[in-house]
């Protein structure tokens, strides 16, 4: 068994890769909800979408997000009505909110509904949120706080930003079946996914950290830093923002105490020597996922990276 | 000014004609609501939304209700969910009930967020809900109690009828503007709708019945009926059901003392002599509306009876 920690985009890249080497029925996400946001009173978890899009073999590959093939009829109407459009909502993507949220108005957790989800498309992973209860990221700015879609996507991560806050984690519980997860995998990965706001959230509620500072020897992160820049995404500045340096050493330094291995790009092997001060154990691998081809040798690293007695 | 009471696709095409004759400013439609169903958490109102698409140009005249051009990717992804699909759910009409929906969510009545939605789309006549308050439409078949909605739509209006009930007319009160539009129009039109379930749902709550009968004289009904059958759908079904002989005697006879006069086919003069014992005067004019012209033609005819003395 195989535990993901994940975020969206890249770690769907990631696990593209990762169901080519490991059997899906093997396999544990533990996925980001501090994304999550409702609108039009429709629930929308980016993120355990984005992931459950890959597992079922719909995700729209090339944009790294939403159903492949979907329109934006709905979305141009709301627009229409002079509602923001900012979101993109496309209509076969809606579908999955509306079902998801009348399974929530029913009494579902959103555990059971991401599980009831999961099971009608016929997906043999197990995907969890991180959390049955909410939290959501905010990013301060200097014109105020902004929840994450709002700075990710309505800003598109332009506005500087002085401080991310994970609101709720104080109350939040991991959800059933994550710290299980975590004791009893083989291996637990944490996929090359923005650490500031796809992991921080899973990181910040309690027992996660502490679950994972236990198997410490038998978790993996995959760095999202290459060199000194993010491989997508404002990673780079928001670990700027949040103290680290942008850099496989600030991801260690982000990681260290709850991560005992680190795979970082093969051209990145000068940080080996400071990182393992830090005291993460140093793997390295090619970690661009430019093609399906790319994603399973890297996959097969991390597997590799997990079991190396070395 | 003229006050419409009216259901949805029947009265749709009557008022894409009356549209020809009178200025939209003076129009009021009053609304059948007791079609609203709720579906995956999001408020449907079938009938205002005809009449909103109509109102707004937006409607798909050739099916009669929808938005021209409408697709359906959402509703075929919600069944990939195993979620049943009977109802026609649009994408471009999905975007109406979620913004609507969101209205009603932040406290909006019913008439506030369809006043907000027709006047997002430019609409200038008046569009009323019968009420704000739930009033659903049940028809009791020998299998049990159905919503409107799952007999019309999902049975096809096949089952046999045993009663129609209007459930929660009894705590029901008119929307606000509904009794003036009615006390305070030179005339009042009833629509060639089913008179059953289009408009006995609007007489059916209390106050309107009353001050339609106040108005008595200067309400129009206009047959849905020609000869001993409804122009389309169940109407001829439903009165047979609730005890009315399916012609315009019929007609007449569910509408006495309420209106005071009425309008049937051409080639149905042959029951004006019965119509008038019931106490109802009697118009003639071809009701069949094969085009556009001959919708204009027959709103026409409709305000030239309101006004006639004769």
């Amino acid at each position: 068994m195989i535990a993901v920690l994940a975020g969206g985009t890249g770690a769907a890249k990631f696990v593209r890769g990762l169901l080519e080497v490991v059997l899906p029925e093997t396999l544990t996400l533990i996925g980001n909800t501090g994304d999550d946001v409702e609108l039009w009173g429709v629930h929308i978890s980016p993120d355990l979408d984005t992931l459950m899009y890959q597992l079922a073999g719909w995700l729209d590959e090339e944009r790294g997000w939403g159903v492949r093939g979907d329109t934006f009829a709905c979305l141009a109407t709301i627009g229409r009505y002079g509602e923001p459009t900012w979101f993109q909502l496309g209509d076969r993507d809606l579908a999955t909110h509306l079902v998801r949220t009348n399974l929530l108005r029913r009494g579902y957790s959103l555990t059971e509904a991401t599980a009831a989800l999961c099971a009608r498309l016929g997906v043999r992973a197990r995907l969890l949120p991180m959390t049955d209860d909410p939290v959501r990221t905010y990013i301060h700015t200097p014109s105020g706080v902004l929840a994450f879609q709002e700075f990710f996507v309505r800003e598109r991560w332009m506005p500087e930003v002085m401080a991310v806050e994970y609101r709720g984690s104080e109350r939040a519980r991991p959800a059933p079946g994550v710290l299980e997860a975590i004791s009893e995998a083989q291996g637990i990965l944490i996929a090359p996914s923005n650490p500031i706001t796809s992991i921080g959230p899973i990181l910040s509620i309690s027992g996660i950290r502490e679950a994972l500072a236990e198997r410490r020897d038998r978790v993996l992160a995959i760095s999202p830093i290459l060199g000194t820049e993010a491989v997508s995404g404002p990673a780079g500045k928001l670990m700027r923002a949040c103290g680290y340096e942008v850099s496989p050493l600030g991801v260690a330094r982000f990681y260290a105490g709850i991560v005992g291995r680190i795979l970082i790009d093969d051209q990145d092997a000068g940080w080996r020597e400071a990182i393992e001060q830090v005291g993460l154990r140093v793997f390295t691998a090619p970690l661009r996922m430019t093609d399906r081809a790319a994603a399973i040798r890297l996959a097969r690293a991390a597997i590799a990276c997990l079991h190396s007695e070395a």
